[in-house]
C-alpha cells in the first residue's frame, strides 16, 4: 500500500478522500491555496502544504508546486478528487513521469474520454450506443431523407459550427423535414457564416442517467448500477438518485452490462462513469467521466461499497474486492447538492457561516466541509455539503429526505436549501416523472 | 396507522422517535418541561405541549400531566422512548384505560419483566439459561457440597441480604469450599445481621451480550442478533458493538435462536432485549429490558432495519415487514455514548455548548439533541451524543470510528470523547478481548 497519499483538491472533496486515507491507515498530505488555511481538510489533515494564492490557476491547477509538495513531504501517490486536475491527462503522466502514482485511470483514457469526438468514436467501438444520426455532413434534402429513413423521427437538424441552440431545427415528421432544413441552414449561414448541417435523432424529453463502472489491473470489471441525474440547472446536477425511478428492471440490467462490456473493452482502470441519454427504453452515449463523481455516495449507498477506498486500492494493484455476483442493489439514496448560492437567482453567496447544523439520524450521511465560523471563499465552487439519504425504498428516502432537509441549518448566507425543501415536495419528484427539462422549464419556470 | 403519536420523552431519545414518526408521515407531539422547551426535539417537532418544571416526576414522570397533554392534542397513541416512563407497567395501563396505544409491550410483560425473582422465573419458564446455582438458602457445608457437585467450580457463596460485594466469597476449587462457605456466613452475620447464604456459580470474567428480539401480534418472532455491551462503568454503558467479536457463528445462532424461541412461548410484543452474561460459550440470562435499547441503532446498522418504525407498526396492529429468514447480518457497528461527564472524574458537566460540530462522511450516524448554543440542563441523564459507526469488518469500523471520533467537536464543556478516543487505541478493544470487568479495572485503572 501507498506510504503517503498526496490529495491535490480542496473543500468535501478533499475531505473525502482525505477520510477514506485515515480509515485505510495511509497518512496523507492536503495541498491547499491561501484561502483554504482554515479548511476543515486542513485542519484535519495529517499534514498540510500550501501551494500558492486563492487562484486556482496558480494553486490547485499549479503543477510544479503540487510536485514540490509531493517531494518535500515524501508523497509516493497522488488523489486528484474531483475537478481540478482530475481529469487532466498531462498531469497524470508528469505525476507518473516523477515516479508518484496517480490514483486514477491511464493518461491516455483521460484523454480519449476528454475529447468529445474522439471520446464518441471510442466509445461506439467499445459497443456504446450512440445518438443515431448521420455520419456527417448533410448537404441536400434528398440525403437528408435518406438518413431520416434509417434514423427516424423525430430528428434534429444542427449547424456542424453551431452552439447554444442556434442553426437547430426539429422535423417531427418527414412533413416538415424539408422546412427544417433549409430553415436550419439558413440560420446556420447567418449566423456562423456555415450552412453546414448534420442530423440526429431529436430527444424530446431525455433523462440522464449514468453507470458507475470500476476495473482493477487484473481484468476484473464490475458495474455498481445506474444514478438519475435528470434534476440539472445549466447542465449542474442537483438532486441525484439511485436507482433511477424510471428503468425497468431489464433495462437495468442491460445498460450495466453494456457499460460493463465497454468497460472492459476499453482495458479501463479505476473508477469511471458512463453518461447517457435515455428515453423510451434507449440509452444514447453522451460522455465518460474518468474519475469520482460528486454523486457517488448514493452509489455507496445502495451497494455498501467504499468507491474511494476501492480507488485507492486499485490504483496500488490490489483486485477488486468483490466480483459482479457479489454486488447487490438495496433500498434508495437520493443526494441534494447544498449550494452557496441563491435559491431563486442562483447567485454564489460566499461569505462566512456563523451557524452550521448538519442532519443526523438513520439512513443520513453528510459530506461537508463547513463548520460553524467557516468563511466560503468566492474563488471557487459553489458546493458546500453533500446531504445524502438513504431509506428502504425510495417514498421512504423521499420521507426522511424531507425531514433531514429540515434539520439542516446553514446560516446566514442563503443556499439551495429551501430549493430542495421544495422539490422534495414537487409532484415531478413525488411520481418520478422527472427529465433534464422538468427542472428547468417545469419547476423553476412556474 | 396512528393519528397523532405522543412522545413522553426528551434529548435525544425524543429526537429518535420524532424522526420516525416524520418519515412515516405520522404526527406527532412532543411533550417537554421547562428546561427542555429550547430543546431540539421540541424545536423540531410538529407540536409540543409544557408539561412542568425541570424535575422529572413533575414532568416526564408526570402521568396526569402527559394524559392532559395526549388528550388536548388528539393523539392516540404515546410512545414512552427509554427511561422515563417506558418500563412503567401502570403507565402502560393507563395509557391503555384512556383509550390510547401504548407502543411498547403488554403491562403484564413489563411488570414480569421488572421484578427482579419473578423476570428469572419466568425467564427459566421461557427456556432461558439462567446462572446455576442451589435453589434457595444453603445452610451446611454437606449441602454446599451437594450444590457444588452439581454446579461446578469456581462457585460463589453470597449473603442472601448482601449487596455491594459484602458476605461474597469464592470458592475456585473443593479445596477451599469449606473456607468460603464459613468465611462468607461469618460476614453476612456481621455486615446484615443474617448469616443466610446461597451458592451460585461464579463467573470471573463474564462479557454481556444481549439479544435484540422484536414479535408483532400476529405470532410472528425474530431476532435481530446480538450486541456486546461489556464496556460498562458503574453499570452504564458506555461502548458497544454488534456482532461481539467474542462469539463464534455457531454461538450466535444458538443464543438468538433461544432468545426468540423464550420472546414466543412468553407471548411478548414489541421490541425487547435480553440480556445475558456469556463466559466460556456459556450464557446466563439476567435480565430482559422491555423497551427499545440506547444502543439500538448498531442493529439497525449491521440489519438494515429501522426499529422505532416497526415498533410503530407493531403497536399499530401491522405485521412484521421481515422474517428470520430476510434478516441478514452485515458488516461491523460501534456506538460510543457521549456523555455530558468529565472524561476522568465522570462528573456530570452541565452547561452551555458554544460549538458542536457532529462527525460525518461514509458509515457514520450521530444521533444527538446538541446543537451549538444549547445548554445541557444539570436535572437529567447525561448522555448527549450517541456516534455510531459502520463498516465492512471491525477493524474497518475502528479506523472509521477514530476519524469520526476525531471529527466530533463539543464545546466547551468537558465530556467523554476523549475517553472513546483513548479506548479506540486500547489493546483490550482493539483485540475485542475485553470483558465487563476491563474497563473499570483495567483500562481505567492503569
Amino acid at each position: 500500500m501507498f506510504k503517503k497519499i498526496l490529495i491535490t483538491n480542496r473543500g468535501d472533496v478533499a475531505l473525502r478522500v482525505l477520510r477514506a486515507c485515515k480509515e485505510m491507515n495511509i497518512p496523507s498530505v492536503i495541498v491547499h491555496s491561501t484561502a483554504d488555511a482554515d479548511s476543515m481538510p486542513v485542519r484535519l489533515a495529517d499534514e498540510s502544504v500550501c501551494i500558492g494564492p486563492p487562484s486556482s490557476a496558480e494553486s490547485y491547477l499549479n503543477i510544479p508546486a503540487i510536485l514540490s509538495a509531493a517531494a518535500i513531504t515524501g508523497a509516493d501517490a497522488v488523489h486528484p478528487g474531483v475537478g481540478f486536475l482530475s481529469e487532466n491527462a498531462d498531469f497524470a503522466e508528469i505525476v507518473a513521469a516523477h515516479g508518484l502514482t496517480f490514483i486514477g485511470p491511464e493518461p491516455h483514457h483521460i484523454r480519449a474520454m476528454g475529447d468529445k469526438v474522439e471520446a464518441k468514436i471510442t466509445a461506439e467501438a467499445a459497443g456504446l450506443p450512440l445518438v443515431p444520426g448521420s455520419p456527417g455532413a448533410v448537404h441536400t434534402i434528398d440525403d437528408a431523407r435518406k438518413v431520416a429513413a434509417d434514423v427516424g423521427y423525430p430528428l434534429l437538424v444542427k449547424a456542424a459550427s453551431g452552439g447554444g441552440g442556434r442553426g437547430m431545427k426539429v422535423a417531427e415528421t418527414a412533413d416538415n423535414l424539408a422546412e427544417a432544413f433549409s430553415a436550419a441552414r439558413a440560420e446556420a449561414k447567418a449566423a456562423f457564416g456555415d450552412d453546414t448541417v448534420y442530423l440526429e435523432r431529436y430527444l424530446g424529453l431525455p433523462r440522464h442517467i449514468e453507470v458507475q463502472v470500476i476495473a482493477d489491473a487484473h481484468g476484473n470489471v464490475v458495474h455498481l448500477g445506474e444514478r438519475e441525474c435528470s434534476i440539472q440547472r445549466r447542465h449542474q446536477k442537483l438532486f441525484e438518485e439511485a436507482p433511477s425511478p424510471a428503468l425497468t428492471a431489464d433495462e437495468r440490467h442491460k445498460i450495466g452490462t453494456v457499460a460493463a462490456e465497454a468497460t472492459r473493452k476499453l482495458g479501463y482502470l479505476g473508477v469511471g462513469t458512463m453518461e447517457f441519454l435515455y428515453e423510451n427504453g434507449e440509452f444514447f452515449f453522451i460522455e465518460m467521466n474518468t474519475r469520482l463523481q460528486v454523486e457517488h455516495p448514493i452509489t455507496e449507498a445502495i451497494t455498501g461499497i467504499d468507491l474511494v477506498r476501492e480507488q485507492i486500492r486499485i490504483a496500488a494493484g490490489k483486485p477488486l474486492s468483490f466480483s459482479q455476483k457479489d454486488v447487490t442493489f438495496t433500498g434508495h439514496a437520493i443526494e441534494c447538492r447544498i449550494n452557496a448560492e441563491h435559491p431563486e437567482t442562483f447567485m454564489p453567496t460566499p461569505g462566512k457561516v456563523t451557524a452550521f447544523h448538519a442532519a443526523g439520524g438513520p439512513g443520513v450521511r453528510v459530506d461537508s466541509c463547513l463548520y460553524s465560523g467557516y468563511s466560503v471563499p468566492p474563488y471557487y465552487d459553489s458546493l458546500i455539503a453533500k446531504l445524502i439519504v438513504y431509506g428502504d425504498d425510495r417514498d421512504h428516502c423521499l420521507a426522511r429526505l424531507k425531514r433531514a432537509l429540515q434539520e439542516f441549518v446553514v446560516e446566514p448566507i442563503p443556499t439551495t436549501l429551501p430549493l430542495h425543501l421544495r422539490l422534495v415536495d414537487a409532484d415531478g419528484i413525488k411520481d418520478g416523472s422527472y427529465n433534464i427539462r422538468w427542472l428547468e422549464e417545469v419547476f423553476l419556470a412556474d
